[in-house]
């Protein structure tokens, strides 16, 4: 039987090299080698994420990431702006108040999950002159991209540190961190850059070690202070994940055989594809866009055509069926939409593996009459990519 | 060349089988298999902890289920006693300290490293009715037990919650949790089980819980709160380190065909080997015990003859260059002691490799005028475990 193919945001299928590379046996995690093996993954990905800042690989998921993120740099008495438009920008509120007992510090601009981020509203919200301004760069849970680089200027503008969650798109979108003014950027391993699930990475500017240093309330295991002083040793302050770290730095290593470049490229294809196959197959994509935002080039929301009778568990529950796991709309979104991951080490034959799942899946229940057109599409699309 | 021999507390040299079983493709974090996998590992550590109460694995190391238990426990309000005797009992008292700005609220009772645990010493801190008592139970810095059975009873009558630190006791010693009145135990995956490091393992109990409940301070990648509560889907709050559970279950897959009683027999014969082998070559064990404490059965700490002039780096800088990897003392202890660890899946063979270079490090550096009496005391200590 042809293995169960992940088409969700995270965890990506890995491939056999990366998954082969954790069986290497356990290193003495204060020695050279490790040393060695931490120092190139952390230079590697400074390039991911071009920034100079100080990076470091936490061992935890892209939320322990985002806690370190906020755990480490805000107390009671910082003021911090919150924008969000979906789940994983919410995220950032809820960490918010467990590290501020001052809920009027805590300001959140919310739009509607899967509507763009309006600026004004943004500007507006500013006006409050915060120490911290936080967003979803991706965001995964309704498949919009929003304005990185608009915002960073605004919160430059207001001389706050900038947190933004790139978690599923570093590795697979552009994301110049020094020229988005992002202070602190997250990523996870299980998105774009192909690994397991089980690190997260985060780079800190000059600005946020200002906030951080003297804060008394940091967390402890992922206390960033505690890491800037480990990694002078090229060490972690606690014990690493070791087997992660093998199949992160293997991971690194096929995306500098690809290249950061033609990887974007494919990213940004694949996910064309799909939205040219959904929508040629009478779908809407979820998201509404204006002129600083897009959709995601990591996944695609697509709105279940509730009103044709067709349900999420038809969709989503037929495609697995057929061998394809694509996932499922998040709390207020459960039933209404379904997401098409398009990440890591994907390629065209698994989005058109998908797009074939989909179409029998809608033929089935009779909200299409034939097969063939989004295969179609998604086929134009990747033949004039290679034009 | 022979593989390097980690003969330190972690992490373990882990078996090639529970290696491979990271090589298993990456499954849906919210799927049935997931699931019965996370089920399976948390009725099995539920088991080998010995306890009733709610158990989860933590996608992090030790000192991540450390904090989750501090963390998601206390306020600016609890009284804390933290009862240390090194390195680890120590780290509480940091801990807490992140999570409760009142100094005088956490009382540390504090005796010498490699010092043994005064019971009446105990009595009289506990007398300002604390809600809770920390302790190391096998100090891995200065390779003591502590009275679990003993501190457990006294924080139950001043009705206190006990959180006992079975970082590397659990796996390898007995450690009845319910019977020794722990309200939140934790365990490490890289130690005494075996398993890869990046995983821990906490439980809870009921009285534990009363106090959790209500915290709004609580960490949030590590809420205990919304761990029990996705564990009721059979699912972790945030995306688990799949190939760490894949491994940490073949990891219990291996106790279970040895059988926790034969284990525990295992690490406390080759402790005992190891003890009879240092002190047969005229070295001292660094721990001062009383009636009710005593030596590690995972990790022996011995002091470094520095009379003789022999130095750190001639012992286990000797050693390394003959494969074998042994754990120098940490911060105040470094340069005086040096530690052998017996835990996990090591059997008689490593433990005489182990000796095999110390003897020979010892005779290189005129310690000893020849080979083999270490190797002999060994061989006796496993002749009469198998009489």
């Amino acid at each position: 039987m042809e293995e169960e193919l992940l088409m969700i945001p995270g965890p990506v299928p890995v491939l056999p090299r990366i998954l082969k590379a954790m069986s290497k046996p356990m290193i003495y995690h204060r020695g050279d080698e490790f040393g060695r093996l931490y120092e190139e993954i952390v230079e590697i990905l400074k390039n991911i994420f071009q920034t100079r800042n100080d990076l470091f690989v936490l061992s935890g998921s892209g939320t322990c990431a985002m806690e370190a993120g906020i755990g480490n740099l805000i107390d009671n008495e910082t003021r911090i702006v919150c924008i969000a438009n979906g789940k994983f920008g919410e995220r950032f509120v809820d960490i918010a108040n467990r590290y501020n007992e001052n809920k009027e510090n805590v300001t959140t601009v919310n739009f509607a999950w899967g509507s763009p981020i309006e600026l004004e509203t943004v500007k507006e919200a500013l006006e409050c002159n915060p120490e911290v301004v936080t967003m979803a760069h991706n965001e995964t849970s309704t498949g919009i991209l929003n304005p990185a680089k608009e915002v960073g200027k605004l919160a430059r503008k207001h001389d706050a540190v900038f947190v933004l969650d790139c978690v599923t798109s570093i590795g697979g979108d552009e994301v110049p961190v020094d020229e988005f003014g992002v202070d602190i950027a997250i990523v996870g391993s299980q998105k774009c850059l192909g690994a397991p699930p089980g690190l997260s990475a985060i780079s800190i500017s000059e600005k946020a070690w200002d906030l951080m240093q003297e804060n008394p309330g940091r967390p402890y295991y992922m206390d960033l202070v505690a890491y800037k002083k480990s990694l002078e040793k090229k060490q972690t302050p606690y014990t690493p994940s070791l087997p992660l770290f093998f199949a992160l730095r293997e991971a690194l290593e096929v995306i500098r055989e690809e290249s950061m470049e033609r990887r974007i490229e494919r990213h940004r294809m694949l996910s064309k594809a799909v939205r040219a196959a959904v929508t040629g197959l009478g779908l809407s994509l979820f998201p509404k866009l204006n002129e600083i935002s897009d959709y995601s080039n990591t996944v695609t929301a697509i709105s279940i055509p509730l009103a044709s009778g067709i349900t999420d568990e038809q969709i989503r529950g037929g495609m697995r069926k057929k061998g394809v796991m694509v996932a499922g709309g998040q709390e207020k979104l459960k039933g209404k939409i379904f997401r098409i991951a398009t990440m890591g080490n994907i390629t065209e034959k698994e989005v058109l593996r998908t797009i074939k799942a989909l179409e029998q899946v809608l033929m089935e229940n009779e909200f299409i009459d034939g097969e063939g057109r989004g295969m179609e599409e998604a086929n134009r699309v990747f033949q004039n990519a290679w034009k």
